[in-house]
């Protein structure tokens, strides 16, 4: 399926210049939202996977369909705070400043094969956070699936020693 | 299945006597998370639905499998200034304060049948303020899904006009 056709650019949205690529047209359309979940399934199946990661709150909006589907657990990642139990937590740098995203100890369990899913890659650093997570509680991250790509922001350079899919790219 | 065996209950958070009911441990579990979300999905089938409507972040992750399940659309909500396009917005209070929810003004079409998803009804705040922005677009709501509801907060005296599905009681 031609996924573009149902995303929105959205010019100068957060700011001048970006044009921002809105899912949730796509997200609106239930046939080409199940296909795309279901092209990340697929994957999913090729790599053998135990359990889904994904960070708040679009990483749900694209793992959750698909720990649903497998029938396999989905592990949040969340800001700082926002978990009820024992987490671990990484920082990560912004444009100005930093962030902090945290996971529940208990939510990988060593050697488990984790697929990472978000709807965008982008400059790869909330990526990075996430799997830095997911290793230091021992999972084996074996994919990270996206429905969209921007390439000219080189994502794939800080995840190089892992396998990717994406669905589109800009 | 009895899905409160999954659910973990935190003393004391996010303060002091509150007991949080933590559907992680649920969501955790492949076979229980699938199982919660394919009861919500047959009672959406009885209701007719068009599309699923629910609130970050927690449920999107109630929500999104429910919306691929049916092979339907899902309309998020979220807090201002998250969403790029044009949106229409309603206030709600807070235990100190208001708060502001938002949807795209194209998010539900006129006469659409519509199933608001949920982790949690408490006390109907999040839900009502929803369901005012989904008939200001025309929805028709035909229910609203959860899977835990606190009866003790009295959540569907202010849903009373509505039909409601819970998995779990406290």
């Amino acid at each position: 399926m031609d996924y573009k056709q149902h995303i929105t650019i959205v010019e100068d949205w957060p700011k001048e210049g970006i044009k921002f690529k809105d899912i949730t047209t796509l997200m609106d359309n239930g046939p080409a939202f199940k296909s795309a979940i279901d092209d990340i399934v697929e994957y999913a199946k090729q790599q053998n996977v135990d359990v889904i990661v994904g960070p708040e709150a679009r990483g749900f909006i694209v793992g959750c369909p698909v720990a649903y589907a497998l029938g396999v657990g989905f592990a949040p990642v969340r800001k700082e705070g926002k978990l009820p139990r024992d987490t671990i937590k990484v920082e990560y740098g912004l444009e100005y400043g930093t962030d902090a995203l945290t996971i529940h100890k208990d939510a990988i369990k060593p050697g488990q094969r984790v697929l990472f899913t978000d709807d965008l890659l982008a400059t790869g650093g909330t990526v990075e956070a996430t799997l830095d997570l997911v290793e230091q509680l021992g999972g084996e991250v074996v994919g990270c699936a996206f429905l969209i790509e921007l390439s000219y922001l080189n994502g794939r350079e800080k995840l190089k020693d892992y396998d990717i899919l994406t669905l589109m790219e800009y």
